[in-house]
């Protein structure tokens, strides 16, 4: 059980509150719609991927897994990809620089500092833009928010993938806004 | 020097880059808006020494000093109370109850996962509401992700606790909305 009383205790992870503080809300749900379905030149799954990987390494179940899920519905691998993600994506074809990206995501989420001048270069070697490297940082940053929200507040996840392929599916055509 | 080219690398913290990419900076800045001056039951005073001092923990200088020089600027301490934060507000007057909400703002700095249901339990005895109790996690996790995008992007900060004064008033006074 969360540690608050929410509205609607059925709505998984986030989901509940959200519509427990609409205020805060609206901003978090524009800032994920931007950063994962607005214009960029990242594609939305590699922007999931980014996503999924951060919740990972924080260790937050919901947002790995429905951010893993949507991932797999943009890019059609099949919910396969969530325990790819979580292993490092060693059977998944991606890029060099997105590989590079998800680098800067970790050191990111270690703590800011960590990023070194080493890293962008290497990034920026294997074509990433400056714009693709500011959003790798702050997708990672608002994970690294995300993932404490939904975890700090003790919400409740379900534990399965398959749970969350219908979530994936939502997250990735219908996105986030709903206030 | 930042690791990306701003527009306007003359502009300190994360003021550069919300200009940078004002995509994002919208959504960023309602959420600080919201956060830290929307109404609530705790005072923006109270706030702002929850947002600084998470920031101190992350060693992010220009979110510390500059959220704790707005602090000042709320509560008319003098920028004195800077250096106080850092050191855990000892010779401040603040309530048992906030120093219960600054225990639970450190565990999800920590990690989402840390905050256990005693530190909840206590911070309720001593008369914290379900909303302060969100909008604690929420702050906490909320500078977890700005000071990851400030420091992980390299940005410049101006070093003495004075040359933030005038950033505090304006941020205190006038807030954060810039588009």
């Amino acid at each position: 059980m969360a540690h608050i009383k929410l509205l609607n205790e059925e709505l998984p992870g986030i989901v509940g509150l959200l519509t427990y503080r609409p205020e805060t809300g609206k901003p978090l749900t524009e800032l994920a719609e931007v950063l994962l379905r607005g214009p960029s030149s990242l594609s939305s799954g590699e922007r999931e991927i980014i996503a999924a990987s951060v919740s990972y390494w924080n260790k937050c179940h919901f947002c790995h897994t429905s951010h893993a899920a949507a991932a797999a519905a943009h890019l059609k691998t099949g919910i396969g990809l969530i325990d790819e993600i979580k292993a490092g994506l060693p059977n998944t074809e991606v890029s060099e620089k997105l590989r590079s990206l998800l680098h800067i995501a970790h050191q990111v989420q270690r703590g800011g500092k960590e990023v070194t001048e080493e890293d962008v270069a290497h990034a920026r070697s294997l074509g990433a833009t400056d714009q693709e490297i500011h959003d790798t940082v702050l997708i990672a940053a608002a994970f690294c928010m995300f993932n404490r929200y939904v975890d700090g507040l003790g919400t409740w996840a379900p534990e399965h993938n398959e749970a969350y392929t219908e979530m994936g599916e939502r997250m990735a055509h219908k996105g986030y806004i709903r206030f």
